[in-house]
């Protein structure tokens, strides 16, 4: 037998508990401020939310606990695709000439193709349990729509979905994916709610936005008694439940033999797969001794960690969210319309934007040329392809292996491949016919979207 | 912890070797008759067919070793998605209201999506050794094709696929993601042959097909010195490099404390997912005792073992591959466009059909409809979106779980599931939208068909 390439967890290893970093955040002198009424700009209690969310999950929001225990229920779904593979990438590390030791945690195995099933399985779970019928959501490019779609089918949920019209025009067979679960999909602006109805009373060739989309779907749960809303970022639970994937990352490289890794890679949009990967490593930094690296890479057309500011801002356009003090562009920022569209957001999770005002983590920004020239290197040695969300950490996880190329040091890189690339086929087609432009802003453009802030906090 | 659902292997537990069905074959009285010369209608030597195929897969074609030690190299790529897991279908079983246990073998998670690189891996490494530059082939829907442009990268050779018209224009998808593995991807009939310029000079608007395809790519083999062909099913040596599935699922069903199977269902167009998962279970009922019905699926659009008959025909359309005897429809038959483009193959596997011609295997067909609704039945309640093609072994193990639901009994049923459906989705779409067609053959088409068979055997 040759070198020991997939380190593979049985089911008894899975974890049993999720990790709650806001119980660690104190003993790294971060006090995370609170979501304000998007209304009244007074803090938000958990009756605020009711509306949109069932309690568990409110209670998981503000909890303090370190360890939140998985249901079994919940388990025995994740087992469809967990754990999930950590693969050492030595064919990439050969290409690239590097000394660095690369192994990368595989989130595209599961249902959906992507880690968002992780944090969608909970929730449809824990509003099934307290008697909701049906959960409402938007979604972009599609993969928070199908994960959503998946996990309501599971625990037996109808499952609304309003997907950006561009995209449901653009993806139809993303559509079709959430069809084959049973999902209602419309494009939204869509006539089923008055939010989409003012749009398209407006202008009935709108393609959409996600803040639209926001707006239709949280309408619909609150219109609705027998329905919630749910949410595939940003939030607090949501990155709580994607701790599995650091979780079992820790416990394979210890299987692996490998070193404490020198540096974690993930990309960031609402920071979801980036806490997911990251927290129990920033854990480990802040109680355990540890020095490890971890860098959040952004898209140069969503850059809220490299160029937005730390502030109380809405969570969506149409200012129906909860102001949340975090690294914001403005909340009437659209991000040009890049491939990775599931980075494409004017914020970033309050958790996230909190370790990096504490220069806890660090963030780095790239153009969307430079993701795919890492993806098809990425591919080309190892095979699996990319979808540009984890190219973003590929391409990061690229310069640190070319650092150590440079340097002589054989230092361990961890990424997280958060999802494959087999709906973004069109983007590489665009790529590979040098058709694919690179975007960015200038200054004045950033601090105009930025006079929008609200004034508080 | 709930009930154990996945049952995976460590890298420590993947087979070693492959499985050789040849070397069990006499003891169930079957002497596979010899491939014969397509020209001359003489048994065809090693030196016959060398200008296709390099000599370590040509001696695996006809060798007699009861197993055969896989490379360390090839170990190392299968590494990427092998072992693959074994599922219980809990769900599944709970939605049929079967006492029946399901298990499914998952090869879907590799990076092109099917069985196939179970085959294209070691055969690109062979000719990587003896120190073949290039590889040709054809493909039709791209499972083939996505598959050896991925192995090829692997062991750095190039690739040329001739890729069915129809469906280079149908399926861009398939073709960049080839081009993402940097394979030279042509629609087929192309400028390139000889065979591809006859066809384009009589027909320039021919959408050509999978005879066409292979013309091509033979052509190209035998034109080059540094270019030899490669073949995705049907051949002995193909169907050697699948048995890692079955392999793996009787190490794991043994983990799982699960039964002897009852029964093992697997689809089958060429032969090469049935054979993978299908002859470690023959051997056992061949030289071990054991009593497992073993049931091939095909399409009734292209029924060869249930509807053709048990003789000596040409593997292509064009006449240059080596007669086999086997069963078949006629080489000139050419089955209805079915989504299920992997099964659409007018003959069999020389195995498959001894084994189907001695009664060790049974073997039943299904119409399309049919299968899609098995499908979504299935991933409604696994999650998991599968590809047309395993959805007929889907069906064929619904009917033995609802026959076990009518009886009582808790049969152990295990079937391959080759794929998943994320390219397929068209296929999903017309489906829920009732405009999917069945295809059926009278039996004088099929009749019709079979006068063209060559007079030898």
């Amino acid at each position: 037998m040759g070198k020991r390439k997939k380190i593979l967890l049985s089911e008894s290893d899975m974890p049993t508990h999720w990790y709650n970093i806001n119980a660690d955040l104190p003993a790294a002198g971060i006090q995370l401020p609170p979501p304000l009424h998007p209304g009244t700009g007074q803090p938000i209690g958990p009756a605020d939310l009711s509306p949109l969310f069932p309690m568990a999950l409110i209670l998981q929001e503000v909890s303090q606990d370190r360890y939140i225990e998985i249901p079994d229920e919940v388990q025995d779904v994740y087992r469809i695709w967990r754990p999930s593979p950590l693969i050492r990438a030595y064919e990439w590390e050969k290409a690239l000439g590097t000394p660095a030791k690369i192994y990368y945690k595989y989130e595209g195995g599961s249902p959906s193709g992507s880690h968002k099933p992780n944090t969608a399985v909970p929730q449809a779970y824990y509003n099934m349990k307290e008697g909701v019928k049906r959960l409402s959501t938007e979604t972009g490019a599609g993969q928070w729509g199908s994960a959503l779609s998946f996990a309501c089918q599971m625990f037996g949920l109808e499952c609304k979905v309003y997907m950006v019209k561009v995209s449901y025009e653009q993806k139809p067979y993303r559509k079709v994916m959430m069809q084959t679960w049973g999902a209602q999909v419309v494009p939204s602006p869509s006539p089923d709610t008055n939010a989409g109805r003012a749009i398209l009373a407006q202008n009935p060739d709108s393609t959409g936005s996600l803040g639209i989309a926001i707006s239709e779907a949280v309408e619909d749960a609150v219109m609705r008694e027998d329905t919630k809303y749910a949410l595939g970022s940003v939030l607090n639970h949501v990155l709580l439940h994607q701790t599995v994937i650091g979780q079992e990352a820790i416990k394979q490289l210890e299987i692996a033999g490998a070193d404490w890794p020198d540096v974690v890679v993930a990309c960031t949009g609402g920071g979801s797969n980036f806490g997911g990967i990251a927290f129990p490593f920033v854990r480990e930094n802040v109680t355990g001794g540890k020095q490890t690296r971890i860098v959040a890479v952004e898209p140069s057309a969503a850059p809220s960690l490299t160029r937005g500011i730390y502030a109380y801002d809405y969570g969506d356009t149409a200012k129906m969210a909860p102001m949340v003090k975090m690294h914001t562009l403005g909340h009437d920022f659209v991000p040009a319309p890049i491939h990775a569209g599931g980075l494409r957001y004017h914020g970033m999770s309050a958790q996230v934007s909190a370790l990096k005002e504490a220069g806890l983590i660090e963030a780095v920004n790239v153009q969307q040329g430079a993701i795919f020239q890492a993806a098809l290197s990425f591919t080309k040695a190892e095979g699996i392809l990319p979808a540009p969300e984890p190219s973003h950490a590929i391409w990061g996880a690229m310069q640190e292996a070319l650092k150590c190329k440079e340097s002589g040091e054989s230092k361990t890189i961890v990424f997280n491949m958060c999802g494959h690339g087999h709906f973004d086929l069109g983007a590489y087609e665009a790529y590979m016919a040098n058709s694919l432009p690179d975007f960015d802003y200038p200054e004045e453009a950033i601090q105009r979207s930025l006079q929008a802030l609200p004034t508080v906090g």
